[in-house]
């Protein structure tokens, strides 16, 4: 009989959005009246339409794909140059960052590149995560056989966990022993920090001594609005040979759906083999995508071109500035009844600290039983996670607005 | 230093479609005018526009994110239901097959899925592949670390291949031997061959005794115009209990640059762990999909939703009877001149001896200097495709006829 891939069994059943899904139907089924005035701010989806350029793009590009003169069939497997071009001018080289054209690679989302960047590396990686940090991070490094068993807490041995507090401001310092592949998300998925240079630069000289390799998510850059926070690893001097860079079209321009994210993987960089021999990864890359895939569809390409046209970026900044509203919104509401907020300045999400001492749950429960708002518990983030909930601004501004109302009537026992 | 999968190591440099990219490169700078009649028949991609019900669609559905009201953000990782149970109905249940909706997982591509399914399954596993046979079934495995070096003649250390030669039909028998993984493509490509009922009813009766898993690759199912030819594996009563079928929208709708394919999973299906537990294999897929993916581009999965509509159905036909033209303008061409043609009744692709004892690359040169006809050398799909190569139908009638005309002007020493 096939044998099955059995680092599959250790992962936890509970996953965090369906346990929130499950939670949810089960409220709406007890009390059908309240479940007319939910509103969800757990999963951080967006919910404004796609920019009008994209949809443009798109409907062009499916248009072409009906006639013989303009018809395309196996794209370039790594994306059309005419994207990988545009991502490495606009978002890197027009602000002085020496990336290439071929070290971008277009992929069809950020959580798909985080599964597939394992497929490159070794399993002799020690890795380490924030925490708390976005599941997907965590789970595809037990799939792929990187950690040992789930302990009581949630955690997996083998992976070195840390802690990002209000302490460190959620930005934690690189830890004192060896790590081989170490996964940071600036702005924060899920506590809305961000990391300063100074910070980053510390990140990467701590792998420069380390030799260590640095997966970079930036899928939330577009909400910086600090001139002072870097947008992208590469804007740290060395990270050229240390640094994987992540980004998704998701959030900044509402392809949740439409599925389009590129990694950055410079020539640069090197990894190791067991015998000692230093290689570049760019090749593995390449070759992982020419056997692996045959590219994003052609018309997705097209859209996510669209955004870096003068009106896509108009469309887009609009976007962002809806939602950055919206998170102010959420912010001086939790302000007001003395809820402790961090995050929400440079990112979609706030993160909440529990008053009265109440765990995760009790007040992702109490949110939805008396104010009919689901949010998103920290705990399912990771241990450090407890006590603390995620909002997200992904929202209609009526919507955000009509939070900020409810919250106001919550019973807070501080 | 991050250490890299040195699987990647083993992979041959030569990958087939790089290496005939090269050689046609290299004539068309020495012979610019040549080159101007250049004809590639060599990867098997499509030719003719997309469908208009599913241009339609998409452009429908990139419209539909393009208001409040009807945007969709995330959707299910396993595919939305109105495709999935679309699949299900019109591709298996209508033909009487068993499938439930939720044994259909949507993807984007067969190519991403044969990469994706070995993510479940253990490394312990013994793999047989058929030879020749599609080259990505192997690179994948030898990503994967289920095989040991590559050999001399291009083959895997602890990979089993199945010849399959003109006296077989190029349809193998199962092996004597305990196999745990197997992997079938009908109708084949390369070879255009298709395997009867009672042939793959051996396969499927192999497969239980043997506790074996079957990955049966349907993706040219559409082009069998033979009624007693089965379209699917689970056809054969049994083959719910050891069989994954993978199918793609690449070769019916023209899908090659849209990327959409679907794997369906059966429930019955178990694999073992390694101290003999038997599992279902189905949570883990669904458990592979929710974590390492969002679901295919929406208007992609509406596009492929349309060509099942009435009007889809019949420009689908249209488009591989147009192709299947072809088919027989290239066998009857290659019979007027005595060259010995297999495949091309139930299938896309022609299988041709090369004549005089020339090898498959010696061959390759020659089409491509004398008539400057581009095709695939049967050995770049393994040891047993030495002395054959590959035509593909997929191009204009015009093309067709074209290279029908110069073939007969080919020189051959037989």
């Amino acid at each position: 009989m096939a044998y099955l891939n059995e680092n599959y069994l250790k992962l936890q059943t509970g996953y965090l959005f369906p346990e929130i899904a499950r939670r949810v139907r089960e409220f709406c089924e007890m009390n059908p009246e309240a479940a007319k005035r939910l509103i969800r701010c757990g999963i951080g989806d967006v919910t404004e339409p796609l920019p009008r350029a994209a949809i443009e793009a798109m409907k062009r590009a499916a248009e072409e794909l009906g006639h013989r003169e303009t018809f395309r069939g196996y794209g370039p497997e790594q994306g059309y140059e005419f994207l990988r071009s545009t991502i490495a001018q606009c978002d890197y080289r027009a602000r002085k960052i020496d990336i290439a054209d071929d070290e971008v690679f277009v992929s069809d989302g950020s959580k798909c590149d985080c599964g597939y960047i394992l497929d490159i590396l070794g399993e002799q990686n020690k890795v380490a995560i924030t925490d708390p940090v976005y599941p997907v991070y965590v789970d595809t490094n037990v799939m792929a056989g990187r950690t040992g068993p789930v302990l009581e807490d949630g955690s997996y041995e083998g992976i070195v966990y840390l802690p990002c507090t209000a302490a460190n401001n959620f930005v934690p310092e690189p830890p004192k022993e060896h790590i081989d592949l170490i996964y940071l998300c600036f702005p924060n998925n899920p506590t809305g920090a961000v990391a300063r240079r100074e910070q980053l630069a510390h990140w990467v000289d701590y792998a420069r001594r380390h030799d260590a390799l640095i997966l970079f998510d930036a899928a939330y850059e577009a909400y910086i609005s600090d001139p002072q926070i870097p947008h992208s690893i590469f804007e740290i001097d060395g990270a050229r040979e240390c640094a994987i860079e992540l980004r998704s079209f998701s959030k900044i321009g509402g392809f949740t759906g439409v599925r389009c994210g590129f990694t950055v993987m410079p020539r640069a960089l090197l990894a190791r083999t067991e015998s000692g021999k230093k290689l570049p990864l760019h090749p593995l890359w390449h070759r992982r995508w020419s056997t692996k895939a045959n590219g994003v569809s052609y018309p997705v390409q097209r859209a996510a071109e669209a955004l870096y046209s003068p009106e896509g970026r108009k469309q887009c900044r609009a976007l962002i500035n809806h939602y950055m509203g919206n998170v102010k919104v959420l912010r001086d509401a939790c302000a007001k009844i003395d809820m402790q907020v961090f995050g929400g300045e440079n990112a979609p999400y706030i993160w909440v600290k529990t008053p009265g001492g109440l765990t995760s749950w009790q007040m992702f429960d109490q949110l939805l039983g008396e104010i009919n708002l689901v949010v998103t518990p920290g705990n399912g983030f990771g241990a450090q996670g407890e006590g603390y909930f995620r909002i997200s601004a992904f929202n209609s501004r009526e919507n955000a607005e009509e939070i900020a109302r409810r919250l106001q009537s919550l019973k807070i026992n501080s």
